[in-house]
């Protein structure tokens, strides 16, 4: 067992109220005790009980990152860029997973209302529709920032890349590529990403120049044996698309997928560009055309916005929301 | 800010102490209080503390996986395994990684001591090469499972792959499809499943018939770019190797960009094996030959453990150690 601040008075014969103020080198307490009550404590190895001193402080010096997956090259950059941020300002990150779920989000969120973490940073599940559960948390004083997958009418920091616009661009490559059926491939309408893409994809197909080219959202999910026969359905249609974006990375696997079993060649047949920060992708086959988001510094964007605000408790948060530019990375797959 | 059982206290008039034990249902409060008291806990939506809760029960309902890092197919395979058994039994997961960096492994289990957390599940970092921080946590009763990157000194469960023998079955493969110049990319001497399969590799090369066949080990660590001049350094050789086993998935990248710049194709002038988990594996080009981990299982597994231990104190965590089989999957790159 962990050895207690009781363990040491009794050792030392003192009170534990005295070897609690010397520990915390408390001006009640003589130098030559508190010297007595480090040397011993050191001896035993004692280290001060978490929950005791979280409790006192009210500060865990912790930061929670609440996030639907890892396994996503986003994601996994981000945290990267966050915990550059945290470990310099000394706290302790905490990584919380999802799993798209949104009542898992909530169980989470619930938790952080009495005081766990001084901080959160949340892309929010697929499944997430209404927002109460963050609002609650931050009524409860704990300052919130998002990134990446945000909640519209939270009123706080919101660290964003612009994806209308890069989803208009990859949009407008396919066009000038040739391409004259051109699918979304959607994941979650819920999703704030998901919907400033399809916004930027509806955008350019409304200013196309060439009437006869025809647009086609094709709504994709979580499970990857259901998005294999979505893909696989719409690949094997007499008038199947000829040009592809995958609005998430879990998306491209089963386009390859299918391309092969179909016969189908990218880019001759088809043309696919996807939103992406996977390193491999351009040792696909072929390579991959892909929008690359800042992932590591959207990460360290959030962490910075969250640390400003854990500094100074009277800053306005919605005021510190950033957007930062993708970059459209063109490869062989186009 | 968070409603204390203060505010609830001189919302109703009541003591603290009428009110702590009227929300743990203590029989000395009466069945009336008690209703008011929830019902208007309820009302102002009151929140136990999980310090103060903590503090009291010992226990935290939660349990911390320590990694080194979740940009990692088998990583984030095995979280979701571990998640999987943690849901199940009610209990939370917090993800702590220490960057392959030994001195924030330390900071982070020197934390647990005190008893944060009630159990833990490691891999440990590349750095680590004594173990006293684990440990020590051990011996303050916190009961600790390791899983793939283990510290073979430390008394306690161990829930490891096939990794000699899967190495090993590489090196006979790519014996079998002709190579004569075979490499080992090993990424860092300290870690256990590193040595595992170096020792597999080591093994087949000894029993090798075909004396004229090389074997050489090349040391790589986890900076992307050092291993990238590594790699090029290697393929640029007049007599480079016509083989090469990849002991981690961060490897595999350099060697396709190499052979892509030098004009080497993958499997005619080079063939490819990885240890992965990668999902792209078969997309890549050519399609990767791997040696694939049970990934989910062996986090699933090490949670099962880990329960175990926790429902009953005096279990011996040893005898509980798992070997589980990875599987040799042979595409295009060999």
């Amino acid at each position: 067992m962990a050895v207690k601040i009781k363990d040491l008075a009794s050792d030392l014969n003192l009170s534990v109220a005295t070897i609690s103020k010397a520990l915390k080198d408390s001006h009640e307490i003589s130098p030559e005790t508190k010297r007595r009550v480090l040397e011993h404590a050191r001896k035993l190895n004692y280290t001060p009980n978490p929950y005791a001193s979280g409790l006192r402080k009210r500060s865990s010096k912790t930061i929670a990152v609440v996030l639907p997956e890892v396994a996503d090259s986003f994601f996994s950059q981000a945290i990267n860029g966050i915990e550059d941020v945290a470990r310099e300002m000394g706290y302790h990150v905490l990584i919380y997973l999802t799993h798209e779920n949104y009542s898992k989000e909530c169980e989470i969120l619930n938790e952080f209302k009495s005081g766990r973490v001084d901080g959160i940073l949340i892309s929010v599940s697929g499944e997430t529709i209404q927002s109460n559960h963050i609002k609650d948390v931050i009524n409860a004083g704990v300052p919130v920032v998002f990134f990446d997958r945000v909640c519209e009418d939270v009123d706080t920091a919101k660290i964003t890349t612009n994806d209308a616009e890069s989803s208009y661009g990859a949009t407008m490559h396919l066009i000038a590529k040739g391409c004259i059926r051109i699918a979304f491939l959607s994941v979650s309408e819920n999703l704030s990403i998901n919907n400033r893409r399809m916004e930027g994809f509806n955008k350019a197909m409304a200013e196309r120049d060439n009437k006869k080219i025809t647009a086609e959202i094709v709504q994709c999910g979580n499970d990857g044996n259901k998005n294999l026969a979505i893909v696989s359905k719409l690949l094997k249609r007499k008038k199947r698309p000829d040009g592809i974006i995958a609005s998430v990375e879990k998306l491209i696997t089963p386009v390859y997928q299918v391309c092969n079993i179909e016969k189908l060649t990218i880019p001759s047949d088809i043309k696919l560009i996807s939103f992406t920060n996977l390193q491999t992708a351009f040792i696909l086959n072929p390579a991959l055309t892909t929008i690359t988001q800042p992932a590591f510094e959207m990460g360290k964007m959030a962490a910075t916005v969250l640390f400003k605000a854990l500094k100074k408790k009277n800053i306005s948060l919605k005021k510190e929301s950033v957007i930062l530019p993708s970059a459209l990375v063109m490869r062989n797959s186009t």
